[in-house]
């Protein structure tokens, strides 16, 4: 991931304005997925050899994080993952052992989201390998946005932030299996859309640090957030380390935060006991522009593994 | 581009069967585009700096070049190009200056084939740029498949072929200038489609050599070339080359090979003239599965710019 303001400004410079987009298209570069008048979204995400994952990392954790990575940013949406098409750009010779191990995690991850393979390309690296999935959802009601976060809105997460970090910073078990197969809570997008609980949702991939900022910057808004509510596991709280860095400075959480009234507060507890899924009041909506976390300063993002440069 | 086995190897991994796919989709991999049930199309094609283009190349014709050579996909199925979604993984530091070019090109690219960009992702790359695009189409009629290739059909082609070939083999300027923004006749998939006028068909990216085998091998059927019948440009006539090889071996043609009932002919010469596009009838499909070029042995294909190893 080049740094934020960089990728930014690639994302600026190839938007074209709302006006010129066809009809059919409600949302269109600058949430997780773009959205279709016919409640179609659709996303791409893209892992890089070296830069999101080395050798140490076994192909059928790559092929199943790939599909649930887009899958995570479909269900931000509010959206069902319905379809993927694939490109893969293979250095020559082809590593067979490692595409066969590739395939069989891509055909895991796409299971457990409920994706079908349409559509695939290859063509050949001249450095490592190159993987990007395209995936399509299907919305049921109206979908979450970034731009729909409001002022006196709360601020919530779900599951627990940091353990990828752990993981990858300590070689802790539950972190490493986090950083690895990521298991984002992929029912939960589409039931707050459905039961009207949340306008705005955004999944945390980069780290709360970074990506927060892009959902009040989206919204026009500014946000508070306190750090004794974020959530953490057990893991991270045993492990002595201060649990702040890891919960907002490195991402690979595939969490989802998303913004409800405050009178909602017991519906989201419910539809958490519900779902089997950990809800956690994070912090509010405030006026613009300034994204605080109460009592500290954001830590810089953290990179991924070094690549070259 | 792997060796043609190796793809179809990837591929024939990577592809749920048929009877896995829900019932949205009309036709998975294997086409030059998926087809849903709604009439939508979807393709994606990559291309690696090394591989596809090199630091002769202007970034402003590797955009364009994207956003056409998928565009040809979409058109050789039928439809006309809508939306599309791009991933890009570039280099750190980034160099803007390329970025900006690429991106004016990939605007006029978007722009030539009617399709808005809606979605982007962008990845730090470990090795050089990798870009790849993901674009939608809309069906109007019967899509144009490959397996819809009956014995019996006629064999034809749009435009002339080899030009592209003999601008990387020679820098011939009108063939150089093929290489590097190719015009596919986006018009003609949707107009043959739909005037009924061929059911099945393909674009030529690889060459015919290497494209006109897959077409057979989908629909079961094999062909008859006539070598005398390929279309050539004049810079090819004049150039003293044996056309043959730029025509067959080479690829980056981007023109449409289609087939047709023979009682066709006369209304395939009158919507060639109607689209300003010359049609030429080059062989025919015949009992498989053999694929032959009358009188000469296939060229190997030719590789694309040489890469590591």
């Amino acid at each position: 991931m080049p740094a934020d303001d960089e990728e930014s400004w690639v994302i600026r410079l190839l938007a074209p304005p709302a006006a010129a987009l066809p009809p059919e298209v409600r949302v269109g570069i600058g949430d997780d997925a773009a959205v279709l008048a016919d409640g179609r979204v659709l996303t791409v995400d893209t892992m890089v050899e070296g830069v999101h994952w080395d050798a140490r990392s076994a192909p059928a954790d790559v092929g199943a994080k790939l599909a649930l990575v887009n899958a995570s940013d479909v269900a931000a949406c509010g959206a069902v993952p319905t379809l993927a098409l694939l490109s893969m750009s293979l250095p020559n010779p082809v590593d067979r052992a490692w595409v066969e191990g590739f395939a069989e995690g891509l055909r895991e991850g796409l299971a457990a989201c409920g994706a079908a393979l349409i559509g695939g390309d290859t063509t050949r690296s001249a450095g490592g390998v190159v993987v990007s999935l395209t995936m399509l959802g299907q919305l049921q009601a109206a979908p979450l946005l970034r731009q729909n976060a409001e002022v006196g809105d709360d601020l919530w997460v779900s599951g627990t932030l940091g353990d990828a970090s752990l993981g990858f910073a300590t070689s802790a078990p539950e972190g490493l299996r986090a950083l690895r197969r990521p298991t984002p809570p992929l029912a939960l997008g589409p039931a707050l859309a459905a039961r009207g609980l949340s306008r705005a949702a955004m999944d945390l991939s980069d780290g709360l640090a970074t990506d927060l900022p892009r959902l009040c910057a989206a919204a026009g808004v500014g946000a508070e957030v306190w750090p004794e509510a974020l959530p953490a596991s057990d893991e991270l709280r045993a492990s002595g380390a201060d649990p702040i860095p890891h919960q907002v400075g490195f991402g690979d959480d595939y969490q989802l935060v998303f913004t409800a009234l405050p009178a909602r507060h017991d519906d989201l507890l419910a539809l958490g006991a519900d779902l089997g899924l950990r809800l956690s009041k994070i912090g509010r909506v405030t006026q613009g522009p300034e994204v605080t976390l109460r009592g500290h300063a954001w830590p810089r993002s953290w990179q991924h593994f070094p690549g070259p440069q």
